[in-house]
């Protein structure tokens, strides 16, 4: 944007919405044994940010973030979990020196922030007037991220492996039918190590949210893999019933 | 405060803190086998608010909400958990009706929301000068709340039922040195049911986190239970252990 569109851009932030508060948004997906978030890329000096934007007057919080999500990435209808806030001092770079101080984006930001797990295959970026580009990054190889973009990351990550430790998770991530196997690589690549093929079996077992289909993965030398797929009553009741 | 008062309060805060965002603490204690919360009654009509207050221009999140608590009720030094933001539009009341519209307390405010879990008996409520009373209620007998605080409480209650799931609980919350029905009346308390004497000492004692101490509790007809008390280093680490 020129410096006239960003000064204008302000005055329309200014009017139409909450000061001081952003949201932002980690989207995960699962391709080919790997864990990807989608990243946009803000400058030709490789500096990449997570999709986010503001919230409107009349708007709220956990609609603003579908609402942005849509327009900076062109994915629609997703299920966006609120995991954390980010209120430092300090938190945006400088991006702005030489404009007004009162630019709405010179100002401090609170940024709530979301996750999402969505169909890697379903999900097609799409390039908003912001960015250079929008790309599925490997969560094991991020690029530079600005402001505290690869906190707020990682932090995503951190509360995504601790809820694995109770709650199932596949569903959004896998396509419908799945070998063990490629379930086990998804819990890999989140967890970031490598698993024991039988412990696996055990404990996802334990949670009796699969459903063996009668069809096998064709194709390929080896003997064919077992098809799996999610019961997904029982997939739902497990992430509600956790007891002690 | 008399109107004037609000009008001089209102600008103060315009001028020191940032606008739309208020921070509310969720305060556990335990007493007596009961789960109690730290809550402000604010008027003579039985209605009630958790501990909030405002942020600071140039100050932390995470700092605004201990300095806040210890203005409003005289707790210094705990230990408060982030747990959500509450961003809907109309979360407050009509409460200055009458006001200008430029009133600070009738924007409309975010809150980000922190839980704290302290020992009931070194935390003397202390009144501040909005409200009428601070007191410790039982989470099972709870007053008319006002705003969507009861929300805010029971979200706070619902995550903390979650994390029982994998942590462990129980430093802040009991006495240094403990019985292990104690211990267990404190789950009890915490998820609302009563717990198999058998199934639970099996489960906590999983976690190696208890020191079986030589003294037992003394008086009362029947035999002295064991007193324990927490192993602060391995209680700490499996804080942070959870495997899959």
């Amino acid at each position: 944007m020129t410096p006239e569109q960003i000064l204008q851009n302000s005055k329309e932030l200014w009017a139409t919405c909450i000061p001081h508060l952003s949201v932002d948004n980690v989207v995960f997906g699962f391709h080919d044994t790997q864990l990807k978030v989608l990243l946009l890329q803000v400058n030709e000096h490789d500096q990449w940010l997570l999709p986010g934007g503001y919230v409107r007057k009349n708007e709220n919080v956990n609609n603003a973030v579908k609402r942005v999500l849509k327009e900076r990435t062109g994915v629609d209808d997703i299920f966006l979990h609120q995991f954390a806030t980010f209120g430092d001092v300090n938190r945006s770079e400088a991006f702005f020196d030489g404009y007004p101080d009162d630019l709405w984006h010179k100002q401090r930001f609170i940024s709530t922030s979301y996750y999402a797990l969505v169909d890697y295959t379903k999900v097609v970026p799409v390039l908003d007037e912001f960015s250079l580009a929008s790309e599925w990054i490997n969560v094991d190889s991020l690029p530079n991220m600005m402001m505290d973009h690869r906190q707020i990351l990682d932090t995503a990550l951190a509360v995504l492996r601790e809820q694995l430790v109770y709650k199932p998770i596949g569903v959004n991530l896998l396509p419908e039918e799945f070998t063990l196997t490629e379930l086990q690589r998804l819990y890999e690549a989140i967890l970031g190590v490598k698993l024991n093929r039988g412990n696996f079996y055990r404990k996802i077992m334990k949670y009796d949210i699969l459903v063996k289909l009668n069809s096998t993965r064709s194709g390929g030398a080896h003997r064919s893999p077992d098809l799996y797929k999610f019961d997904e009553d029982k997939y739902n009741a497990s992430l509600k019933s956790y007891s002690w």
